[in-house]
């Protein structure tokens, strides 16, 4: 069999745990996530010590500060993942759940039920905790894991999946059902992109770039979180105390993440009055202000928003801001600009607040609300896999849901066509 | 701007339209259904002489009787595409439906409300009708649509395709939303599959080789009908009657059809008494029998199944049959060599059935009743696109809904995290 890669191996038996996946009790997914999270606590010395051995390599390699950070572990991140795992216990088991049932007039018996897709793999890059989340999701619907994670946290990554894929295995869960690609060559990448015969989902956590090679390329389907270049518009009759409160809120709460808005639109009817105090309520929290001719008009002092600006996800102190005529300038832009994320109007019209909810094309509309709550947390959904700006099977926040696929069962006594 | 294709044109002006199509209403698309329809009657002379082009280049290219048969229209087949047109009126919209909605604890309203998904590229080959039904189905879900037909069908589908846009332009449906890739090379499929800055789905009709092209190569989205290789499982305590009857119907009632059955299983026990009695019943409706070696050994005169035969979808009056040990090995069998469409046990024993309906992985498993009836009609979905193998977003009989996504609408009074 040496013409069998290892990854075509390792795919082949996480498709075989994942034939017993499907018959595993939910008790038994629980008791499994708390022993995860007890090894990963009680193993905490070998994994921080893999860890730092990673550390070593990648401070030798010149790696910046930032991305140094994603990659350590400590002792209290260790507890924090452990602590994520054990949350996902007391979320509801979504398979088994009939999500729809009906008779049809021969007398055959439907039912939708929801199962696991089966096996999950997941490419991500520095952030070792990925290792643990994704299983953690993955298994908890019922699907088996194959984790391809990047080179400079390999030696964490595979001791995070040992430590859990260990105790996931003394507590019953079928061997195999948690895989590590033990290389981060990026040959393992493109074989794990064409084991559609094996995988039944591909999961790209990491940048723009990573998510592109896997859409381009994966012939296994896909399902990712995509930019958030979310926008906030102040229509012209908002109530501007609570436009102003939103759009610090959305910028400046957490702006390195995906729900943070990027543009602030602008009606010139409210404009007028209100864009200087928000602008100096942004300036005061220290953003940076990226301003179109009118704003520029109004605010000498703010720096010129280029055609790149409207694209940008800044991810940082930094908002474009655009004066618009209309309600529909604003839709049009967000339409054009947007990356189907976060969106919201401020306004006490009901017509605009109607033609925005259906006309933008986005994951999360809002009104009058912060766009920062793009969240599966904050919806109640429990742990995501992320934010879908996708539109096929997930859309969103990415709970447990999207980690299942559904069946159709029927129940006859004999029936024919 | 020479240095856009004109795939790329058709898929930009279809992206536009889309803009236009979420907001409008269901009377409007119905009507414009039915202008459709009407417009095929009435301008059936011309897409008769179209299609007279198409087989006359068919002929004397060589092309086979049943590929011949595939591409020929007649008046009554006009027709028929036309009835399909007007049968979609009664369907239920899905845009507008809220699928779910709850509130969380800051008082956020959270609305998960159907849309369509933009636009839906189809890539299909000889058949003419698919250049309306996919239309039709996509139209009435929200979606603008890019055509792309098979080069035998050429004149016939843009006669359709421009036949059905006019009527839908006149009715007020918006300029761009019907649109047909003038030219059947490769190369547009090529460019198709790449515009997933443009199109949300790409939906290839046709068989395998095109299927296969379309899921390796294509970045948007791909939403595919695979193809049907479904079991009858004979259980030891199965009403032998019932199990004749299923067997005969699943196989024999409409062999070329992916829900027909391929590989009858059955259990040793079941066996003895009950399978020269099904083998005659299939013999004498014309069906060839490809037996295991037991099978061979019990009715010496059947062809011996080869490894192949297991993988094999016949479309055709031929069966493979295995006598198995155990419902295990029924199950084994059926998911390893099953292309995870509709498989069904005969069975009196609760547990049996149980076990059967959880383990087997397929889009639709039954309990005594014929594999034919995974169908949308059957199912009372009305008109399907399909009926998809894969396990994302749509599973089984893709009805109306799998051409929308999901939008979440929030509305607040101001709340900020």
């Amino acid at each position: 069999m040496s013409n069998i890669s290892n990854v075509e191996k390792i795919a082949t038996s996480a498709k075989k745990a994942s034939r017993s996946l499907v018959s595993i009790s939910t008790d038994l997914k629980n008791r499994a996530l708390d022993s995860m999270a007890r090894a990963l606590i009680d193993r905490a010395d070998e994994i921080l010590a893999a860890n730092a051995e990673d550390m070593k390599t990648a401070k030798e390699k010149g790696t910046s500060e930032s991305l140094l950070d994603r990659l350590s572990l400590t002792e209290e991140r260790v507890e924090g993942i452990a602590t994520a795992l054990k949350e996902l216990i007391a979320l509801p088991d979504p398979v088994g759940q009939i999500t729809e049932g009906w008779k049809i007039p021969n007398g055959l018996l439907i039912k939708q039920v929801r199962v696991p897709l089966g096996v999950v793999g997941v490419i991500y890059e520095a952030r070792p905790n990925v290792t643990v989340d994704a299983t953690g999701l993955a298994l908890k619907a019922g699907n088996a894991v194959v984790l391809r994670g990047g080179s400079l946290a390999l030696k964490s990554n595979l001791s995070l999946a040992s430590v859990i894929a260990k105790a996931a295995e003394e507590e019953g869960i079928p061997k195999g059902s948690i895989q590590s690609i033990p290389t981060a060559d990026r040959e393992s990448v493109n074989e794990l992109m064409k084991m559609d015969k094996y995988l039944d989902l591909l999961v790209p956590r990491g940048g723009e770039g990573l998510i592109k090679l896997v859409i381009d390329n994966s012939s296994v389907p896909v399902l990712w979180a995509g930019a958030g270049n979310c926008h906030i518009y102040v229509h012209s009759d908002a109530d501007f105390d609570m436009a102003e409160a939103i759009t610090i809120n959305a910028k400046v709460q957490r702006p390195s993440v995906c729900n943070a808005a990027e543009t602030l639109l602008i009606h010139k009817d409210a404009a007028k009055e209100s864009l200087p105090g928000i602008i100096e309520a942004l300036e005061d929290k220290g953003v940076t202000i990226y301003g179109c001719p009118v704003t520029k008009k109004m605010r000498p002092e703010v720096s010129v928003a280029s055609e790149d600006d409207w694209y940008t996800e800044y991810l940082d102190l930094k908002i474009a801001v655009k004066v618009v005529d209309s309600l529909e300038e604003a839709i049009d832009h967000i339409n054009t600009y947007g990356s189907l994320h976060s969106e919201s109007i401020i306004t006490k019209d009901y017509k605009a607040a109607r033609k925005f909810t259906n006309d933008v094309d986005a994951a999360a509309v809002y009104v009058n609300a912060s766009t920062r709550f793009t969240d599966g947390g904050e919806f109640g959904m429990g742990a995501e896999i992320g934010i879908s700006t996708q539109k096929l099977h997930a859309r969103g926040p990415m709970g447990l849901n999207s980690l299942t696929s559904t069946k159709y069962v029927i129940e006859g006594d004999g029936q024919i066509r």
